[in-house]
């Protein structure tokens, strides 16, 4: 890990799963420019980090929220021009500079949603592999209500992870729901009754996958998944070079512990081992 | 609105919410050739109308249906060619005339479905962002069983709206669902117990969205949703451009009322204000 | 058919319906290099067989499962390349060459998941229009945990049959689910309580679907939804050609039977009768 200290984030590691908490308690984890730099520093220094195999984000339950939101009292929110020369055609927002590193991840990303979750506080969360929340946490699209568009690359994510009917209607009346709404069926991949049992839970499964799933693999799947070709013709030609590769590497070991009925043991993933066009994409 | 009188539709205005009502009765709100030049010119009229945010279309009650799918005593749509030298490249079908100007709709467009939807009554909902429905009314795609291929692009529209899975399997077996049916669960935004508590509903989300909406941060995240980029950096790219626009415009009011804790005061939607790359995509 | 022999194969006709039922009841049905040669030929030998409108895979019950996966003891899976000089390029893997078969059939094909699903087992059901499961058959996607990478095209297809968000997780998550899992939602069209119980109900469907469908209006129409354009306006183009050959062509017949109140008798697919710019496509 940086020896730089975060100061809206705790990041700690065990094991082989990496944990980050959204920690501004006084400001219900609201979002602002240094905790969007630290995010884009964590995540880098984890995704660098070969041990670490899952990256859990959660919230400081202080602070009563998973994440309110952006800071609506810091302007460079409101209005990112103001006081700048820079263009249009220039700026990149914020919710889009810490989505994009997450989405290119090639570890598992987690997301454990113990309480509210508005803005960008739930739109980071879609790039992520899986997301944990708890039942009545309130989730909250409240972009055109206050005069912009959604953003953090949601409008593209969030058709793909749960349709196109269910993503407009949650756009448009994304005022509140409870992540237990049938609105938002399937967006979590597990919905726990109480907010405190929300990290345990990402905590067990991270443990679990970290140790029981290849890597290598892994980081795969997730490229084959995330940059689909245009026909199955051509993903199949990927996902046989895919398996010619896995076969030959930790699918041996995999093979091994299955018929020798014990846990596999797969070597950290390793960026150079990794196939040429997987990494041009990614 | 137009000084010329509708024969199949009845088309009224109230603030910012235009209704359309099919109105058939004698004939199920059956579709026939001339309630197709209705519906395009009427969806054209308050397309161009920028006090119009929201457009709702149901079906007249004493038609006992939504819309029962097109008038089969008419032959023009049963062989489109008959008595016509118009050519297999030049032909185009009624549906996607209607469909296609809904889909690129500007403000919120929403079907109140009130009774039985068949053929058409149901593919021309699928463009629309929000779809409301009484729970028993009959959800019918019968175009396998009369020889024919779906139609109003809803060979495109529904594996994007519900997963392909869904979308094959209705298709296939498409003979009769109430809209409750699990085969068609992320279709309807919200089922309604009777058919008389559709249009009202309807009707308080429309003057809802309608107020508390900025019209032109909608119709940017609807062109954002609908014409996706290839890959999320490019999306990004596009939503940072929206992102700019919009935080220099309805974003103030949009700030401000909500810090002021009253409801915001947004502006009718402008064409002319919106960015031109917009406007060329839609 | 053909007057080869299927050794771990039972394939039948009876009317329009045909029935594959993988068959090797001391091996748990699993998978190995004869049955995929088989899988290939015999859905090769129906789709061209113009009286065979729909095609049912199914596990023989003395296998206690549908299919157990790929057989591990084999071990041309595990290292495709060992004891060859084929190379990475040129390998393509055993699930996609039987997966495509399937997607491109112009039948209506059926899965009736009547035990266990794993790997392969699984996998090569995802092609298909229509899977009929057990409620407590095993569902499993063990690529990961065995050190490999889902294969069969099944990173292409899952996704879009039930969205990224469910797919992740599946994939990530995948050591075994009931098929009534919330998690997979949507990916079986019918759940039945007993194993007993499916291959009868998915042969009365596809008895129902091979008389009441047109099979040419269904071939179309999986062309448009399996290889849909990229935007609307070109998809509407696409199904107005096919509205234009389907309502002169099967629509007659199925508007009259219609209007007669009696069921449509369509005559056999004819591949020669289909339009060139879809057999071009498929």
């Amino acid at each position: 890990m940086s020896s730089q200290q975060y100061h809206d984030l705790k990041v700690s590691i065990d094991k082989h799963v990496a944990l980050i908490v959204i920690s501004r308690p006084k400001a219900h984890n609201c979002f602002h420019t240094r905790m969007r730099d630290e995010l884009i520093r964590a995540y880098g220094e984890l995704e660098a980090d070969s041990h670490v195999r899952v990256i859990i984000l959660t919230g400081d339950p202080a602070g009563k929220c998973f994440c309110a939101g952006a800071d609506l009292s810091q302007t460079s929110f409101t209005t990112p021009a103001q006081g700048s020369n820079i263009s249009e055609e220039d700026f990149r927002e914020d919710g889009g500079k810490v989505a994009l590193p997450i989405l290119r991840s090639r570890k598992i990303t987690i997301a454990a949603i113990n309480g509210n979750a508005a803005g960008i506080g739930i739109t980071m969360t879609l790039p992520m592999d899986l997301r944990f929340a708890w039942k009545d946490a309130k989730i909250v699209f409240p972009f055109l209500q206050r005069g912009i568009v959604p953003e953090a690359t949601s409008t593209y994510q969030l058709p793909l992870l749960i349709g196109r009917s269910r993503a407009m209607a949650v756009l448009l009346q994304g005022t509140s729901f409870p992540a237990s709404s049938p609105l938002l069926d399937g967006l979590f991949t597990k919905i726990l009754d109480t907010k405190e049992s929300v990290l345990p839970y990402a905590l067990t499964v991270a443990h679990e996958l970290s140790t029981n799933l290849s890597p290598t693999a892994t980081a795969i799947m997730k490229s084959l998944v995330l940059n689909p070709k245009p026909t199955a013709d051509e993903q199949h030609i990927l996902e046989s070079r895919a398996i010619f590769i896995t076969t030959n590497g930790d699918g041996k070991e995999g093979v091994r512990s299955y018929l020798e009925k014990r846990p596999p043991q797969f070597g950290d993933y390793d960026t150079r081992s990794l196939p040429k066009w997987f990494k041009g994409k990614l």
